[in-house]
């Protein structure tokens, strides 16, 4: 599962300048990162009059535009969408998903904070605050870095984040909807699925498995 | 397996023009359609200075920008996706991608003609042509629809792909690679994972199953 960080902060606190920032050092280390933003305003994918837009108008529940280099996908949804959900459904290839704001996700957060702006930061521990990028230090036992201390955040979320070692996941959807397995079934139903699998040609050691059926 | 139809023609023959008026006529009937149009000279997904564009120009792999009611993602692709590539890596909870172009691909076509514009069709049936959107008839086999008349078209677009009767299908992916199937292997995984899943609360008569497991 890919691991999920929202860099959080009160309006105006610079998060999409630390995201910006971290982006490069991150990337430079190797890893592929998305990110996502709520827009509660709506916006625009495409021009106006641009055949896609136009297929857009006329109706489309998903547009895409491909190219050589990049895809476009614009989709209607009919809520707004947790994180969790826009992983599941639109993010793959990626080894960290960064968000920008999302405070009230249960996702991992790392709170932007300016002493001129503010007096007190948004999170605390209990929303799940892991790290604090700031120009004045806290002393509520969470990790604080330097606004322009990329390398030390990068080098927070290497080991505490990307090089936990991940467990065993398994995901059952059964007509659309994510089923809650208790850690029994998981195990039988990972083994077994696995065992079978494990006896096909070319699959002796499996590492990870996508099973998809549709009965009509 | 959602059903892909190209719509394709030659250079300014009306193919936006008919996905535009096909649209409404297919909606209309219930029908969530989806749609693929190719982009050889790059596109601009937002505008510049916003976030999500800042977030891209930063190094983001994926963008994702995400309001109540619609999802956009922008990603980095190594080469230009097939249709297939694009069916199976985004497109969801649709019936039906129409895709404008991608006269090369092999996935069914519609070819939109006006007399006035060419001497020949840019299709034969050799290249999946299914149907020809025209205001001139042609006497080659393939069923051919006024340019105004979408309730035909989509008549013969609800018949000949969209009701016929999908078989059960059931796709396996190891580490990133699809594996082929016996029939007996399909049968086999199929209803032995479907037997497990229907021993769980609330999973007695699934249609739809889809489970990831990944080791470590």
């Amino acid at each position: 599962m890919i691991p999920i960080i929202s860099i959080v902060g009160k309006s105006d606190s610079g998060k999409t300048t630390l995201i910006e920032k971290l982006l490069p050092e991150l990337t430079s280390r190797g890893y592929r990162i998305a990110t996502v933003k709520h827009d509660t305003h709506g916006f625009e994918v495409d021009r106006e009059g641009k055949d896609s837009w136009r297929h857009k108008r006329a109706g489309a529940h998903t547009v895409v535009i491909s190219s050589p280099t990049k895809v476009a996908l614009i989709r209607d949804v009919e809520k707004d969408l947790t994180l969790e959900e826009i992983r599941q459904r639109l993010i793959h290839d990626v080894d960290l998903i960064l968000s920008e704001g999302y405070k009230k996700d249960v996702q991992a957060k790392i709170e932007v904070f300016r002493k001129e702006k503010y007096k007190e930061l948004l999170c605390t521990k209990e929303d799940n605050l892991i790290a604090i990028a700031s120009n004045q230090s806290f002393d509520n036992g969470v990790p604080c870095f330097d606004l322009e201390d990329m390398k030390g955040l990068g080098d927070f979320i290497e080991k505490e984040v990307l090089r936990k070692e991940r467990e065993r996941e398994i995901s059952l959807t059964v007509d659309g909807k994510s089923v809650p397995l208790n850690p029994f079934v998981r195990t039988f139903l990972a083994n077994a699925v696995k065992g079978m699998i494990q006896s096909l040609k070319k699959c002796e050691n499996p590492h990870r498995i996508e099973i998809r059926i549709e009965d009509n």
